[in-house]
């Protein structure tokens, strides 16, 4: 199963493409979709819609795993946000994806991080999952940790529900 | 010229196209995309979407007036708007329309009541202005005060820059 982990931004949005291999996770494809500042925010979304809408039609990916997002530091920056996030979940809705969201402390957590750990950190474990050899893009070390969570979470969840494991 | 007028929220969005003609005003088409709030929100995303694009395909307006939004109740809210908003602006974007903000205060003020009028004070002077016998639909009427906002900032800023009148 191939899993694609998002994680949404205005500025910056990490895709990360992870298999479930005999071995543990194999990395097939992180990216990155910048925007610009200085271009107008629908410009931007379209960007973010775009770069979402073409690596779910070159990885068909079995899944999708978000971000859950929970508080904020202010309402500006929620709704940056979710306007982001919003264009990115409709991407993944047109290719009729399942959609999984976590908890970025708990997706943390499950690549043997602190719930706290930074992008650094997070991508040092990420990379030590996925048997790197080369740096992940920091900004796709999220993206990587949500796609290795359901592959983990979601197995479980099948397991409880009476599936196979 | 044809102005789309957009309201949107993550239940109802309202859309409400208006025409500029020589007496004033002329309503072309109000109505609202809802949504069911028992959908997962990547599907109640993307009813939003198609509404809005299905609106810009069979309306073809020329410009999109949309509510500037400064300041939320909460950043849960905030969050919950942002993503119905991105997506609006998204189908817009892909439509490659001209797209305005204007603040809802300033709006309401422009159709001649209060910052703080509701829907109700709100439809009813838009249905004075545009004309019409018939009720507005409660939830179309601030997409319409954005629209018929635009026609009159719009042509001012025009003038401002030297066009014509």
């Amino acid at each position: 199963m191939l899993v694609l982990g998002i994680d949404p931004g205005s500025q910056v949005t990490g895709l990360c493409a992870v298999r479930r291999v005999k071995s543990g996770f194999q990395l097939v494809r992180a990216s990155l979709v910048r925007t610009d500042s200085d271009d107008p925010m629908p410009h931007r979304l379209l960007v973010i819609h775009t770069g979402v809408a073409e690596a779910i039609a070159e990885l068909r990916p079995d899944a999708v795993a978000i971000e859950k997002i929970f508080a904020h530091k202010s309402a500006e920056s929620a709704l940056r946000l979710g306007q982001a996030r919003g264009v990115a979940l409709v991407a993944c809705a047109q290719a009729g994806l399942p959609i999984f969201e976590y908890n970025t402390m708990v997706a943390k957590q499950t690549v043997g991080g602190s719930g706290r750990a930074g992008k650094a950190e997070v991508a040092r474990m990420v990379e030590r999952l996925l048997g790197l050899r080369d740096a992940l893009p920091l900004d796709a070390s999220d993206a990587a940790a949500l796609a290795i969570t359901h592959h983990t979470q979601g197995a479980f969840a099948a397991r409880l529900a009476g599936g196979a494991p």
